[in-house]
C-alpha cells in the first residue's frame, strides 16, 4: 500500500448545480501555462461536487448554475 | 501491522440521498485525466456517506437527490 | 508495542439507527478499485457507529434508518 | 519507559448505558476483514465509555440503551 | 531525565462520582485482546478522575453513580 | 504516484462573476518581476472560482463584476 | 541545560478544595499495574492544583470537597 | 513536478478598488533594503487582491481607494 | 546562544492573592517521588503568577487566599 | 525554483492612514541594536498596510494618522 | 544570522500597572532551584509588559498594581 | 536568500501611544540578566507598534500612555 499526500484529499471543494441543461465546468490548469484541462457539461438538475486538485486552480463556470462556496450561494445569471 | 498514511481518513465527506430510483453518483478521476472511475446507482431512499479520496476529486450526482454539504442541504431538481 | 498510525482512531464517525429489521450498511472499498467489502445488517433499533477507516471510503445504508452525520440527523425513507 | 503512540489514548470515545439488563456492545475489527472481536454486555443501568482504537473502528449497540456521541443522545429502541 | 510521551499526559478524562457505597469503575484493555485489568471501588461521595491510557480504551462503571463526560452528566440509575 | 506538495490545493481562493461581457481577470506573476501571465475573459453570468498559485499572488479584474472574498462582496463599478 | 518535553507543563489540571479536614487527593499509577502512588492530605479550605502526568492517570478524592474540572464544578458529597 | 513552499499561496491578501482613476498600489520590497519593486495603476472601479510575498512585506496605496482588510473596510480619503 | 524547549514558557499558569499574611504556596515535584520543593509565602495582597513547569506538577495553597484558574476564580476558605 | 521560509508572508500587519501629509512611518530593526532602518513618509489620505518582518520589530508613527491593529483603531492625536 | 528557538517571543505575558510608588515585580528563575533572579521597580503609574521566559517561571507583584491576566483584572489590595 | 526562523515575525506585539511628551518604552532583556536594552522615546501622540522578540521579553512603559494589549486598554496615570 503506497503512502498517499495529505493534500489529495484534504481540498476544498464548491459545490455547482445546474439550472438548465448545458452548463459547462471548467478546470484550468495550475502551472505556468494556464489552459482548460477538463470541461464536465451538466444538464439541468445535475450537480457537481468538486475540489481544487493538483492540477486545477481555478473553475469557470458557464450557464445557468447555482453555485455554493465559502463565502455563500450565488447565480450565475440572476442580475 | 503496515503505517497507513494520514488522509485516507481524514478526508471530508458528503452525504447523497435518494429521492428517487436510479440515482447516480459518479466518481471522478483525480489526475490530470479527469474521467470516472465508478458510479453507484442508489434506489429511492437509500443514503450514500462518500469520501473524496486519493482517486476521487469530484463527484457527480444524477437524478432526484438531497445533498449534504458543509454549505448546508440542496436538493438536484427542486427548481 | 508496535507503533500504530494516527489515522486509526481519528477517523470521523457516523451513527446509524435502525428503524426496521434489516437495514443494511455497506462498506465500499476506497482503492481504485471500488466494490463492498463488508455488509452489516441491523434489525429494529439496533445501532452502528461507524468509522471512515484506510479499507473504507463509503458507506451505503439501505432500509429504514435514521443516520446521525455532521450535517445533522435524516432519515432514509422520510420523503 | 517504552514511547507510545499518539493515537492510542486520543480516540474518540462514545459512552452508552443500558437501559435494560443484557444490552450488547460489539467492537468490530479494523482490518479488511470485518468481524466483531469483542462483545461486552451491560446489566441495566450501567454504564460503557469506550473508544475507538486501532483494532476497533465500528461498533455496534444491541438492547434497550442511550448512546451519547458527538451527534447528540439517541436511544436505541425509541420508536 | 528520560523522555516521556506526549499522550501520556494529554490523555481526555472522565469523572465519576458515587451516589452510592461500592461503585466500580473497571478498566478494559486496550490491545486485540479486552479484558479488565484494574477495578476501583468508590463509596458515596467518593470522586474518581481518570484518563484513557495506553492500557486503558473502555471504562465500565457498575453501581449507583454520576459521570462526567464531554457529552454531559448522566447518571447510572436514573431510568 | 508522485507527492504532491500540501499547498496545492489549500490555497485561498475568490470568487468572481461578471455583470457584464468582456470582464478581465489577469493574474500577476508572484516572483521579483511582477507582470501579467494569465488574463481570462468572462461574459455576462460567467462565474470564475480561482485561487492563489505559487504562480500567481495578485489578481486584477476589470470591468462590471461582483467579487467575493473574505472580507465580504463588493461591486467593481459600484460607485 | 538539559530538553524537557513537552507534555510535562502541558498536561491537564484540576482543582480540588478541602470543605472539611482530612480530604484525601490519591494519585494512581498510570502503568499496567495501577495502584496508589501518592495520597496528598488536605485540610478545610486549603486548595490543590493538580495535573495529570507521566505518572499519574488517575485521580480519587476522598472527603468533603469540591472539585473543578472542566465538565464544571461538583462537591463529592453534596447527595 | 518540482515541491513549492507553503508560503507561497497561503499569504493573506488585501483588497483594493480604486474610486477614481490613477490609483496607484505600490509593493515594498522585504529585505534589508526597503524600496518599491511594483507599482500597479488602477483606473476607476477596478479591483486589486494582492497577497503579501517572499518579496512583499509593505503596500501602499495612492489616490482615492477603498481598502479591505483584516480589520475592515476603509476609504483612503473620507476625512 | 542555546536552544531552549518550546514548553519551559508556554506552560499553563494560575494566579493567587494572598488575602491575609502568611499564605503558603507549594510547590510539589512531578517525578515518581511526590515532595514539595519550594515554598513562597505571601504577605495580604502581595500575589503570585506561577506556571507548572518541569519540576511542578502540583500546587498546594495554604491561608485565606483568592485563586484564579482556567475553571473561574475561587477562595481557600469562603466556606 | 528556491524554497522560501513561511513566516515571510504569514506576518501579521497593521493599517496606517495618514490624516495629514507628511506622516512618518518608521522601521525599528530587530536584532540586538535597535535603530530605524527606514522611514516611510505618507502624504494626507494615502494608507500603508505594513507587516512585522525578519528585520522590523517595531513601527513608530509620527504624525496625524489613522492606525488599525488587532486591538481596534486609534488615532495618534485625538487626546 | 542564527536560529533563535520559537518560544522566545511566544511565551504568554502579564500586565502588571503600579498604583503606587515602589512596586515591586519580582521574576522567580524556573529551575529546581527556585529564587528570585530579578526584580523590577515601579513607581506609581508606570506599567510593566512581562512574559514567562526559559529563566522565569512564577512572578510576584507586591505593593499597590493592577494586574492584566488571562483570567481577567485584580488589585493586588482591594480586599 | 537565508532561512529566517518563524518566531521572528509571529511574536505578539503591543501598540502604546503618548499622551504627553517624554514617553519612555524601555525594553528589557530575556536572558539570565535582565537589564535595560533600548530606551524609545515618544512625543505625544505618537504611537509605537512594538512586537516581544528573542532580545526582549519585557517592555516598561513611564510617562502618560495608553497602552493596547490582549487583555484591553489601560492609561498607565489614570487612577
Amino acid at each position: 500500500m503506497e503512502p498517499v499526500n495529505y493534500n489529495y484529499v484534504a481540498g476544498e471543494y464548491i459545490v455547482v448545480k445546474a439550472l438548465e441543461n448545458g452548463v459547462n465546468i471548467m478546470g484550468l490548469t495550475r502551472g505556468k501555462d494556464t489552459r482548460f484541462h477538463h470541461t464536465e457539461k451538466l444538464d439541468k438538475g445535475e450537480v457537481m461536487v468538486a475540489q481544487f486538485t493538483e492540477h486545477t486552480s481555478a473553475i469557470k463556470i458557464r450557464g445557468k448554475a447555482r453555485i455554493y462556496t465559502r463565502f455563500g450561494v450565488l447565480d450565475t445569471l440572476d442580475e
